[in-house]
């Protein structure tokens, strides 16, 4: 798409450090890594968000994503891996990308796992449950 | 596998809120939400990392994330979605689990887009994407 910095980077147009590709998507390296090694794995198609994701590009997608961990670990050394990608909120590029980010132990990214809350009832959980169960799609 | 919790939760000896289910997977609320309405979905089967998921359960996995993360906009009203899995560092339970969390703008969570460094040179960012590609599952 015009004017989207990763198709532009898929295209060449914009350099990049590319770490590998597929037939259906590209895996280069983040600009402005959370720790060196950070890798942005995209479909070539310009989607904008995982709703957007057109289900035959789950397995490619996510199996690119899923072997760039693996390489985290075996080629960095990292000891474990962070695999994650925010939808429309935090989201720098408006193109789907999978952040695969090598982590250590102590490496002092608590991530989200920082302002935990609590549910106030079981009932008010059950009620947010249910809203999410309503609103999944293809739910009857 | 006998004393994990996620397998204890799938078989219903630990109660939990579930949001869903399919054939190979559960979601469910995690009891210490970062926001309200934060779903873990699980392989029924327990592995216990993105690395060890088998190939056919790569589409049935992020097609059902996928699906929550459109739930967590239209059931709860949410601007957007986080979806991310931890592998071994900072994993908390040995089972593989991705996290979907709902997401409003300005809710606070910088999450992972806060330590950001920078490669001294474009010759270390190469050799990171060299090393990465190098160490590919299937790289020949």
């Amino acid at each position: 798409m015009a004017g989207c910095l990763f198709c532009s980077i898929i295209s060449g147009e914009v350099p990049s450090f590319t770490v590998a590709s597929t037939e259906e998507c590209v895996a280069f390296l983040d600009t402005r890594p959370v720790f060196k090694g950070h890798v942005l794995v995209v479909p070539r198609e310009h989607v904008v968000t995982l709703a957007d994701l057109a289900a035959p590009l789950l397995e490619p997608l996510f199996g690119f994503a899923q072997r760039l961990s693996v390489a985290a670990e075996k080629g960095l050394g990292a000891g474990g891996s962070f695999v994650a990608m925010n939808n429309k909120v935090s989201q720098s590029v408006a193109h789907l990308h999978v952040h695969v980010v090598p982590r250590t132990k102590g490496d002092g990214l608590r991530g989200f796992f920082w302002p935990r809350t609590k549910y106030e009832s079981d009932a008010e959980a059950e009620s947010y449950a249910s809203r999410l169960a309503d609103a999944l799609p293809g739910h009857a």
